[in-house]
């Protein structure tokens, strides 16, 4: 198909489309003539793809192009490509981390994955990624926040458990890795989603409604 | 103090602190003499909270300075707020809205949320994200990635409770809303790196683990 059709199909902008070929997060298409090229359903899956990882997931263009030459790269290695998937959901600061406080919170981390025997890299960023932000709670005197760390465990384990055996449902290893990236990165942005409607559901319940909601607000559900 | 004390205090450095306060994230101090001024507490406090949105959070200067400006503004009004701090960790970008499929992803949200009898707005921002999710997964032939919602909801649902029990337990009410602001946003970085670690581990137990680690992860923890 042209890069019209190809517009038209993934609903993304012609101009947004030359972007990303530039950028290289698509592959260019078959040459057909001077400035034409012919684009196939893989472009288009493509496209999809990447729309899903910026509009829905939050993730960076420089992000999702890491992704998506992480599918190309680890095609068979589903663990590198966990990694690139989760780096790109991950912000890029980082707080101190030098500090004694910093080294307890990891310390706290290490032990609850070795009281549950999580089969992690100890290196991994994710353990970094937790001990900031306990130590973020801690420096602003929330540590009640994350006293019940092994709540946050139970939920994380069984929706990861849950996840994993969808993607190894899956017989074909290429749409496999696909699952991965997306069960990351949407699954993220889903549950963040839904946890924010269970903080309001159960800020109404446990505060009580307000009288009037807000104007910008029309009304309460249910 | 000085300025030089608070970025001691703080691990902010000073020119970012001068940026933070050019930038109304960090109200001005008390001015001593011409180009000095004297910081309080409250200034060091303040700090430590847009770092923590910041570097822990992921979330934007943009998006600080509105969450910090609704702890202000929203200062006994806990639903407001918790909108404004919602509101800075979702992605800007839009999906397109229009398609049936959408509208139908839509009302499978809406179901769900009468079915468990949540309470909250139905024009909740919330509620599109998850429509934006289960929209994008069936753009790419995903839709098993979401069959069980109801897990995830339960998963969101019963963190939501004890995370706005914990605010409860606050008598004082300026505190309180900072709970809220933490709790949204480092509640979702820490739950968004177990859940990295989860799926690690479930990944190598379900997988099997690689003989050889890859060589920037030099080997598997317990």
């Amino acid at each position: 198909m042209r890069v019209g059709e190809l517009s038209k199909r993934s609903g993304v902008p012609i101009p947004t489309i030359k972007y990303y070929l530039r950028e290289g997060l698509l592959p260019a298409g078959a040459a057909t003539a001077a400035n034409q090229a012919d684009y196939g359903d893989e472009h288009l899956r493509r496209l999809l793809l990447i729309r899903a990882l910026i509009d829905v997931g939050g993730v960076s263009v420089a992000s999702a192009r890491e992704v998506v030459t992480a599918l190309g790269t680890y095609a068979d290695d589903p663990l590198e490509l966990l990694g690139a998937a989760q780096s790109a959901v991950t912000p890029r600061h980082r707080p101190d981390r030098e500090t004694p406080e910093w080294q307890a919170a990891k310390q706290r981390v290490l032990d609850l994955i070795a009281a549950r025997g999580w089969l992690v890299y100890p290196l991994s960023p994710s353990i970094d990624l937790v001990a900031d932000a306990l130590t973020a709670a801690a420096s602003l005197g929330a540590t009640e926040l994350f006293d019940n760390l092994g709540q946050y465990a139970d939920s994380a384990a069984s929706l990861a458990a849950a996840e994993v055996r969808t993607v190894l449902e899956r017989p074909d290893p290429a749409a496999r890795m696909e699952l991965v990236v997306l069960g990351t990165v949407l699954g993220e942005a889903l549950f963040s989603a839904l946890r924010q409607l269970a903080h309001q559901h159960e800020s109404a319940r446990q505060i009580g409604i307000p009288e009037a909601p807000p104007q910008k607000n029309p009304g309460i559900a249910q």
